[in-house]
């Protein structure tokens, strides 16, 4: 009810504040058996690591993975296996500064939820968004890195990237050059320009926005018909990150423009002609790749001045100081894959459910 | 876990298939005391009317609602009252012609669930979707309804118009055009270009696509937090509408081109002084209207040529004949306003527990 | 939340009042390619039907079972099959004398729903006990008639007997009996006593209670730790059937007096000494019989004088006329084999999501 | 679906085994702006400690709860608040001898769920239980700790004690006596003959099971009919506690005995004339007094040599060691609080979902 668990087969429900005593999650129905190597669980958590400049703000966080329950390593192995018991996960928090926010206990940041929550709760933790901070974040990827153990198993694979960033658009996707630039840009030549794009709105203050473009190569036959279509919880799990404003599936919105002898994938017998569907059809996976893409806006926290109201209701400017990021990308890069793994899975371990022995 | 239930308090349940006994939908958690007009309900039903010409098929579906249980009238009143038990809603089928689909029978028609459904359920009605058919929605209309004579208690207003059709985008945004159309445009000029649109593409033996606009009047506080945020939730239910493939809030895709200092809304004693969030702060309504806007793509049904594979994965011609529309609007315009009113109904009344005496 | 749903993975949506259109059920879960001959789901809803005297009422309810949707036959097979789509089910009322309830509408009978209903919904369906009426249960047979075609072909085996009834208890138990009397009593003579007892109590105007054992077949390893240990959700599910007052397991009340050693089973290399546990051991299943006994209470509707109040909370002197039962045996036999049922299909489904491919 | 959460308004989800880094519970639903004092929080899970002879085991536990999210202390005020996200609760462990349970490896334990964990999950934490262990019931009553603040409010009041004790039962009711001796026993003098026949047990290697019964004081209206009946949702809770096989409600098992014109609670303009309804009818409270009786079996690790099977199906004798209790009974007293809390403040919130304002 009150929304802080995703998923109903594979069930993730986190906790924790972004001035707290830390962050976490707990699985409950990750199947028995999956080997979780805690160095392969802690290297999802690292790619979500602030950088040290550009689009990623200065502060440290060495968001160290802990697991606290669910695992056992059976005699003779040399890593944990999952029990089929809840896993639970802890991020506890090291370097939390929460002076710094008290000059917002007062007023209504633009572009946050502090309004929104105080409507909804007449209670507001002020310090850094509270449960609505992006730190939040941190413990979707965390379950989401189990979650990647399990789909290996079924040979499902997730990757996000950046196709625009600030204006600046992609213009070829070159996958292997994901790694080699702190944007996850397929484009080598775009990072460039997005570095450059970067560097010039932090000196005005700025922020922002951009494109991520998901792609998941996954059996076709997972997802329910009617209410949970897999595009509907794919874009229920992308929605639910804060930055997110928008997501689409294959061509998406320039489907509105298309007739349907454009827009319908023939089928031929080896796999389909082309892929508008995105991988999708009806709800259900049909065997060729899951295409999303999302709108990323820019981080609400800028330097320049901007009016608000303060708990009186009264004209306030404001100026969020801190320690803040450009644009959630690249941060938010991993959260995407975590929130798409997790739903797979989810959906994976749900259709396993109907794969009954019949006559 | 099999999908066709929607909402958390307010849970719809649907059943049936295009070309079954009909279809139904059971509502668990509608609050007691409501009054459900049948003739109010109805309305709603007649909204998703196939017309006589253009962009609607001709097929006649009088979609006539049936009230099974969970209302009462008491003494002295005119009309039923919801009693806090079940509400069971049926549509029989009166016009289902299953011969004309056997010819369909060994072959996947491109851009349908034909191949997906069989891929997950190894068994498959082949007979006009089964249960993927269009035909499903309206037992969501028929949810909605009810949902709306809730809403209405609590002053949340839901409209839903057609922004864009087959390449035609509105240049105004009359509201009070709406009704004066059949495509619930609000550009009178725009209208009549659709039509003239539509009339073209329907002598190609072609489909188009489309964008719908939905804005909702709702109080601030709505939404829950983290993965049920209120956008995700509301975009849960708009993409698990078939047609559906991209969904966007307030500014939507834009962000990705924009600075924080132009996204943000800045904050006034008497408002938000824009709205390129869409009504909703870190997914809680902020009080000011939410916008939707969702790409519908061109129906897969259409009569020109197309290459597919039949049973044994041999190719195939194919040309689906029947009786079909040229696009999903404005018969889906109905189908969008229940989705938003089904999460809306459904986080009010979620909102509502919390609202506990406190000291 | 409204609690009309049973079960996560099979789940079984109810919907109904005693004396509406009729009552129905709508399954969301059930597997794909299930055989449902709709004879053998007549079969189940046949051995609820009342009897033509004794203990049950004259009341005539033909109970036909209709199946609206969820199902297809094959080309070339004879029966439909599951389409692992909404199963939904329909039993229209035919025999509805609301008009002998009216002298109800004012009071509230003892040993009844009306003054918790009201107290919660602040609206109250007089008519038969409306929702709370034991017609309901004939929702949950019909769907439990569908959960069983899924259980015999996992092997497990329901079966329900009256072992206490108006003080009569028995004193063998021949399961071959059961099918002898009306009473699915597996002692011979005991059921002549039951019969006698019967006979002596309706002459009184009053009723009885009894005692119902159920036994399951049931494979090792179903079943959830924690919240959704077996015992907890077969508890749950039989103490939803209105007239149970009391659940118990294996031993039951009896470890009370017990020692350890005396109720611990003892394992041998060809199964379990003994079966104190009643076939469950920390909530999962262990391959032993699962044998559980529920108290089921006197059917409330007697027609002695009673005193209770009015609306305005006035003494009044009431007598229940109409037609009722002296028990709820053995008309509840059924009903308890169905949510036994109910409960194995869902932990059935539930767990074979975990039965994932590991190295 | 894998049944580690209980609840659907205030949902508690636990995690943690008893060997493991320790274990913890976290609340989804908790209303805000409840105060969260925490020393009446850890003095609930004092009530759990273990005693220092008699019938509970030597070991120590000291159980410190922590509070890891979902508070914050507004400006100005001395305790925290829930602010309505998630509350997290740990309890880390000190004290795990996991060593001492190495000779278990590759036995079952008679009475525990060591085989039937083993069937279903395929591996298995032997050490103490792993998450089968009644160490998993400290997350329960923290979690109902927090219940209970939010119960307050509303005034409803959870009381536990037992009735019955290795065959010895009370002869009277003096609730006052309740805290005067170790075993929550409202009869001094059967509470002396209790703590005879416990020293009795011990000295014999033995274990004793008891009866409990609890009560509540809880206004009409809580509770949802049909498959959430109140009575139902209580015997779920309570039948997942470990060692409990067999509830019942108001007069129970006995029901099977008495007449309707006995069984039947009269009503007066005062209230109920008696009570062996147990407070509920039709699944919802009629604001009678809540009577709930359960059945404890003795402890299963028992020093007596008993027979069992190894991992490769042999013959074992066994004779388990180690720090146990005597009796299930007290311990199990605040933990049947807590899941008659954990139930009792879940119906409180889904029931306030309904409260609609109406014409």
């Amino acid at each position: 009810m009150a929304g802080n668990t995703f998923g109903k087969a594979f069930r993730v429900s986190t906790w924790g504040e972004s001035h707290g005593t830390g962050i976490g999650a707990v699985i409950d129905g990750c199947p028995p058996g999956i080997v979780l190597d805690p160095e392969l669980l802690q290297a999802e958590m690292d790619k979500r690591r602030p950088g040290q400049g550009g689009a990623s703000s200065p502060r440290k966080e060495p968001d160290r993975l802990e697991i606290l329950s669910g695992t056992f390593t059976p005699p003779g192995e040399d890593f944990p296996r999952s029990t089929g018991t809840p896993i639970s996960l802890a991020i506890y928090n090291k370097d939390a500064h929460s002076k710094s926010y008290d000059n917002l206990r007062e007023v209504f940041r633009p572009g946050h939820g502090d309004i929104s929550y105080l409507a909804k709760y007449g209670i507001r933790d002020h310090r850094g968004g509270g449960r609505a901070s992006a730190r939040e974040t941190a413990a979707r990827v965390a379950a989401g890195a189990v979650a990647k153990q399990v789909l290996d198993q079924a040979g499902i694979d997730v990757l996000a990237y950046t196709v625009a960033l600030g204006g600046v658009g992609i213009r070829e996707k070159n996958l292997e050059m994901i790694g080699a630039n702190r944007f996850f840009c397929p484009d080598a030549d775009a990072a460039e320009r997005m570095e450059e794009r970067v560097r010039e709105v932090r000196r005005q203050g700025d922020t922002v926005g951009g494109i991520v473009e998901i792609v998941a190569d996954c059996p076709a036959g997972l997802g329910e018909p009617v209410f949970d279509k897999l595009e509907a919880e794919l874009a229920h799990g992308l929605m639910s990150i804060g930055a997110v404003r928008g997501v689409e599936f294959g061509a998406g919105f320039k489907v509105a423009d298309m007739l349907g002898s454009e827009n319908n994938d023939e089928i031929t017998p080896v796999g389909f002609a082309s892929n508008n569907a995105g991988g999708i059809l009806a709800g259900i996976s049909n065997g060729n790749e899951i295409v999303i893409r999302v709108a990323v806006k820019p981080i609400p926290s800028i330097s320049k001045k901007q009016q608000s109201v303060n708990l009186e209701n009264e004209t306030v400017t404001i100026q969020v100081g801190g320690r803040h990021d450009i644009s959630a990308i690249p941060r938010i890069i991993p959260v995407c894959e975590a929130m798409v793994r997790l739903t797979l899975v989810d959906h994976l371990l749900r259709h396993m459910s109907i794969a009954f022995p019949m006559e």
